[in-house]
C-alpha cells in the first residue's frame, strides 16, 4: 500500500489571534501550547514513515524561511511549494495534487491546515487510515469533527448513508456557519463540524476540479510544470498561477462534487480561531486561569478566574474574569473572551488608524536570521540582530544612516568598502553613512549584535541591496 | 499680615497606583492628569507670593534630585529638608515647624500632601485664608472635605460648634475609616473627609506636640539645630531624628488636642488613592473611557466602556467595562476598578514573589540624569543613558563588565584611565573591564547615549566609586 503524502497549507495570515499572530508571523508559526508551533505539531503528526510520505508544505515567499527554520528545528524534511501570490485554498491544493500526480496519479494526498490543534493522535491516525481506504476508490473524503457544543464559528457537514467502508459515510451536504438556533438543530441532527481537512487520490481530485473549473486546473498544471527553483524549493510559475480563480476548496470542489464522503472523528480538534478557543484547549489552574509565558513572562492572578494570559513581561490580573489578556512587546489586548465578533471590529479599527502593530512584530524574521527593535529616539534607533551560522546579509548601503555594531555573542565577518575584518564578542565596528557594507556570521553559533543606527531618516526602505545570496536585490 | 509657609510632604512611597507609581518614582512625582505631577501641581497651587512664602519640601535622600528636577521644571524655588529616615508625618511636620519657629515663632505653616488633586483653586484659597485667620489665634486647623459619597477609604472629621471665624468650626472628633453603613451615617450627619492637610502657627503646634510627646519634639528640634547641608538642602541630623517616634500627625497631635478646628471645604479634592479614583477625576469620552498616554502610547476601545487606560504602548480594550488597565514598559495591570482591597493582596503577592517591578522602574533617576534598561541577554545588557548638561557620573570602575558607549545626541567628555576625550554625536568609545572611567556632559543640551555592557555579571552593584560630586562614594 502506498503511503499518504501530507499537503500542509502554511500560507495563511489571519488576525484573529492578534497581537500574538500578525501578517509577519501568522498563527501557524507561533507557539500556542507546549514548545512547538501548530505548523510544527502538524508536521510531527504526519511524520510516521510507516503511514506518511515526505510532506509537501505550501506557503508564500514571505514565510519561506520561517517554514525552513521551523522544519529544521524539529529535524524534519519537507518539499516546499511557494505560491507567487495568494489564490485561496483551491488552487494551492490543486497545485499540490498536480505536483504529485506527475509522479504518481494514484498518490493519496492528505490536506491539512497548519494552524489547527489535534490532541488525540490515535483517533487522528485511525480516521486517516479509514479515509485513505475510502479515497483509494474514488472521491474526496472530508474529516467531520463530532461537535461537543453547538458552535456558530464553524461550517457543518451533513453526513448521509453508511458506505461499505467502516466509519466512512456519504457526505450529503456542506452547510455554512449557522446562527445559534440552527447550530443547535445541526448538532441535534448529527451534523459534524467541517475541519477543512481532506484526503483524496490526486488525479481524482483534479478530475473533479476540472469538471467545475477547467481553466484553473489548467493554470495550476502549467504553474507546476513551469515551476522554478528557490534554494531547493519549488516556485510555482507566476503568470500561469495568477490565472487560477481564487476560491476555497470547499466552494471550488467539495460543495459541488457528488462523490464526497466523510469520516466522523473525535480527536481533540480545535481550529484555535480565537483567544477563547485557545483558552478552551489550554491547561488551567484551579481558578480556570491559563497562561502562556514568554522567556521573561510572568502572570499573577488575584481574585481572578477563567482568564487567559499570554505575556512577554509581568502581567497582573486583579478581580477580573473571562478575559483574554495578550501582552506583547509593543501591543496589549484586553478582551472579553465571549465577544468573538468584536475582534473583527478591532482589526478594522487598527487598519483604519494605520497601526503598524497590526501587521508587523518588533521581531522581524529574515532569511539570514532576525532583528528586533529595542529602542527608538528622534535621530537614532537600536536593534538586536541575530545572524544564523552561515547567515549573510546583503551587500548594502544606506543614504541616511550610519551604523554602530557591537558584537555581544559569536563572531562577525564585516565588510566595509574594500576592507574585511573579523569582529569578536565585545568588539565593535562603525559603518559610515553611504559606505557599502555586509555582515556575515562565519561561525558555528548564532551571532548576536547590538546595532545603533543614527541619522535623519531611519526607515527600513533606506537600503540599496547590491548583492544578496537570498535573491532580494 | 505675614505670609503662610507651605510645608509640602513629598517623602512617601505608596503602591496603590502600581505599576505606574513605585518606590523608585512614587505617586507624587508621576503625571496623573495634564502635564504636571501632583507634587508640581501642589507647589504651583501655593506659589502666589501675595499669600504664600517660599515653600518647604520635606522628602528623603532618595527623592532629593527628583524634587530638585521637578521644581526646576516649573521654575519655582523651595527650601528642601531631607529626612535621614522615614518617621511618618508627625516628626516630619514637627521638623518643618521647628525650622520655621527658629526664624519666627508666629509663622503660619500649611501642611500639604504632595499627592492629592485639588481642582477648585478658588475654594482652596478661600479655605486657606479662613484657616489662617483662625490659626493665628490658636490651635491647628484641619481641612475637612465635604463628601459627595459615603467613602470608606477616608477618615472622617466630626465638626462641632461654629466659632467666631466665618467658615471655621470646632473640630469635635477624628473618626477612623468606617465600613459602608457607618460611612452613610457619617455623611448623613454632616461629617467631613479628613484630607490630612492642616494649617497652624508653628510654636502652637510644637507646644501641643510637646504636651503629648516631649521626647519626639526634643529629638526633632535637635535634628534641626544640628542639621547638615547637601548641595543647599537641609539634612536633618540622623542620630537625633532617629529618636523621634514614628507616628502620623493625626495620632501624634490632632486626635489628642482639644484646640483643633476645621474648615469645611468643597474644592474638587481627591487623594487619588486608587486607579478608581484616578478614573473618577479623569476626563472621559462619551463611553466613559479615560486615557493617559505616554509618548508612544495609544488606546483603542471597541465595545468597551467606563475604563481607565494608562499606556506607554498600544493598548486595546475589547468588550470590557469598569477596568483599569495600566501598561508600563515592564509590567501590566488589568484591574476591576471596584475591587480596591484586592490591590493590597496583589502587592503582597508581588512582594512574596520578589518581583523587582514592584519597587523599580526600568527608568532609573540619578542626580546626573537617568538611565533605562532597554534590552538584556545572558551576557549583555543595553541601556539608554541621559546625562543632564553639567551632569557628571562618578569616577568608577567595574570588575566584571566592559562598556561600549555610542553617543546619539549631545557631546560626552569621557575619561578612561589617564586619557580624556570628547565624544560627539554618532561617535563611540569603549571602556575595558577594570578601567577607571568617568562620563560627563560638558555641553548645553542633554547628552544621550546607548550603553552596551558585556560581561559575566551585570548587576548595578558591580561598581567601585572612586570620586563623586554627588557624595555617593
Amino acid at each position: 500500500m502506498s503511503r499518504i503524502t501530507p499537503l500542509v497549507m502554511a500560507g495563511g495570515a489571519g488576525t484573529r489571534l492578534w497581537p500574538a499572530s500578525r501578517e509577519a508571523a501568522p498563527k501557524q508559526f507561533i507557539t500556542l501550547m507546549g514548545g512547538h508551533s501548530t505548523f510544527q505539531d502538524t508536521i510531527l503528526r504526519v511524520s510516521d514513515p510507516a503511514l506518511f510520505a515526505k510532506p509537501v508544505v505550501v506557503t508564500g515567499h514571505r514565510y519561506h524561511f520561517m517554514v525552513r527554520e521551523q522544519l529544521a528545528e524539529i529535524g524534519i524534511e519537507a518539499e516546499i511549494v511557494l505560491e507567487p501570490m495568494r489564490r485561496d485554498s483551491g488552487p494551492a491544493i490543486a497545485a499540490g495534487a498536480a505536483l504529485l500526480a506527475a509522479r504518481d496519479p494514484d498518490a493519496l494526498m492528505l490536506v491539512l491546515a497548519s494552524d489547527h490543534v489535534v490532541r488525540d493522535e490515535v483517533s487522528f491516525r485511525q480516521a486517516v487510515t479509514r479515509a485513505a481506504g475510502a479515497a483509494r476508490l474514488g472521491g474526496a473524503v472530508a474529516f467531520g469533527i463530532e461537535p461537543d457544543h453547538p458552535a456558530t464559528g464553524y461550517g457543518y457537514l451533513k453526513p448521509g448513508a453508511a458506505t461499505k467502508d467502516e466509519g466512512v459515510l456519504v457526505l450529503d451536504a456542506f452547510v455554512e456557519k449557522p446562527d445559534a438556533e440552527r447550530a443547535a438543530d445541526y448538532v441535534g441532527s448529527g451534523y459534524l463540524w467541517n475541519s477543512g481537512n481532506f484526503l483524496f487520490r490526486v488525479e481524482s481530485l483534479l478530475a473533479e476540479y476540472e469538471r467545475f473549473d477547467p481553466a484553473t486546473v489548467e493554470a495550476v498544471r502549467q504553474a507546476v510544470s513551469q515551476a522554478g527553483d528557490d534554494a531547493g524549493s519549488i516556485v510555482l510559475e507566476a503568470d500561469a498561477f495568477a490565472k487560477a480563480t481564487a476560491l476555497s476548496i470547499d466552494y471550488a470542489v467539495m460543495e459541488k462534487t457528488s462523490q464526497a464522503r466523510v469520516v466522523p472523528v473525535s480527536m481533540g480538534w480545535s481550529d484555535v480561531g480565537s483567544w477563547h478557543a485557545v483558552w478552551e484547549i489550554a491547561e488551567k489552574d484551579a481558578a480556570g486561569n491559563a497562561v502562556h509565558l514568554g522567556k521573561k513572562g510572568h502572570a499573577v492572578f488575584v481574585e481572578a478566574s477563567d482568564n487567559y494570559v499570554r505575556a512577554d513581561d509581568l502581567v497582573c490580573l486583579v478581580g477580573v474574569s473571562n478575559l483574554a489578556v495578550v501582552q506583547t512587546r509593543d501591543a496589549t489586548l484586553v478582551y472579553d473572551r465571549s465577544r468573538q465578533d468584536a475582534m473583527k471590529t478591532l482589526v478594522r479599527e487598527l487598519e483604519r488608524r494605520g497601526r503598524p502593530e497590526l501587521a508587523e512584530h518588533t521581531e522581524v524574521f529574515r532569511p539570514w536570521g532576525s532583528y528586533q527593535g529595542i529602542d527608538r529616539g528622534e535621530r537614532f534607533q537600536v536593534k538586536r540582530i541575530v545572524v544564523k551560522p552561515g547567515g549573510r546579509l546583503s551587500l548594502q548601503k544606506h543614504f541616511h544612516r550610519a551604523e554602530h555594531w557591537i558584537v555581544v555573542r559569536g563572531t562577525a565577518l564585516v565588510t566595509v568598502g574594500e576592507e574585511q575584518k573579523t569582529v569578536h564578542e565585545n568588539q565593535s565596528t562603525f559603518i559610515p553613512l553611504g559606505a557599502v557594507h555586509r555582515l556575515e556570521n562565519p561561525g558555528k553559533i548564532p551571532l548576536e549584535l547590538i546595532e545603533v543606527q543614527s541619522g535623519s531618516y531611519l526607515g527600513e526602505d533606506d537600503i540599496v541591496r547590491l548583492e544578496d545570496i537570498y535573491n532580494r536585490v
